[in-house]
């Protein structure tokens, strides 16, 4: 391998500390902030290590927490736009695309075109990989609203309704068992008398 | 896999999410706050990723991956000990030791001693995929001293002798090429006339 490639390599690896800056509506369970999209990546791909026996289909778990690791570096360029408010979405997709072609593209070429692939597999969420990827990243956030009193369920004014038709697709449709699971936390949650904001 | 497998690895889960509150001397580098060892966990996989034709032996990355990913989990118990400051590493392999037993353990039986061994490993430094994963861990660092005007070289009043020495046979041991580019990072620092802290 050429010093080129390393000295692209390293500010690939530089350029991505920005990941750690991009703050998310999601709260730490504990509170005290929200979460940043650098750990909340850390935080899947070990969902993903531990979980992966829940999978709907075959998965190759490398290929998934390399799919989880990568996700949200797009964001660096384009934001985090919290899945809950619909409002923010418009132009997102254009606006991740054009980021992954510059963020991935810092990398030698080999390396820049596998992680632009793994990002759009991920993004068409059509592949077994891609589809536990994401119902990973659909109940994450559910695990941290039951734990939170709410959390964004609460901030955003969703309703049961809305959670369901919106986070069962994608969770059921890559990790049956963990729909299971998170329909009974937001059942618990929306049973409660409303929180006081 | 029954429900209170289920149950035992969404209870690790959420533990987890405490790594994301504990925080390193090394700054970001935007410097606009010091790194998690969450995020730093989910950056150092990416070296992993990224770097993995640099290691000096035959590594198997999702082995590497899944060290990195939870090298830092036994901080939650333990806290971090800052590299650069010798004085506090006394009783920390012992500390780190009981927490890997107690938060692992609430894992499944068969997770948790996966994990227990990979961090054992790890912590060995012993194994190529040990060995290269150490290197990375070191390396990153001093990535972010370079970037940052001297990082905690400068806040814990390192000299080069004391950055090679205590560098150099870890990261040139797990990855030769990334040695030499860190060695000329620190090189660098240290010819310049001393920053005002
Ligand atoms: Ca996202």
């Amino acid at each position: 391998m050429n010093p080129s490639d390393l000295e692209r390599q390293l500010a690939f690896l530089r350029e991505i500390d920005r990941l750690k800056g991009i703050v998310r509506l999601t709260p730490l369970i504990d509170r005290s902030r929200r979460e940043n999209s650098a750990e909340h990546s850390w935080h899947l791909a070990l969902y993903a290590l531990v979980l992966a026996g829940h999978a709907a289909g075959t998965v190759d778990v490398l290929r998934v927490v390399k799919m989880l690791l990568i996700h949200d570096i797009v964001e660096i360029d384009a934001g985090d736009v919290p899945f809950h408010v619909p409002s923010t979405h418009a132009g997102q997709a254009e606006r991740e695309r054009l980021a992954a072609e510059r963020i991935f593209g810092l990398l030698p070429d080999a390396q820049a075109a596998e992680f632009r692939d793994l990002w759009f597999e991920f993004e068409a969420a059509e592949s077994d990989d891609a589809k536990f990827a994401k119902a990973l990243d659909r109940f994450q956030p559910m695990l941290h609203n039951a734990a939170t009193d709410g959390g964004t369920w609460v901030e955003c004014e969703v309703t049961l309704e809305q959670v369901k038709s919106r986070c069962r697709p994608p969770i059921e449709g890559g990790a049956p068992a963990l729909w299971t699971v998170a329909a009974q936390f937001a059942e618990e949650h929306f049973r409660e008398p409303p929180q006081e904001s």
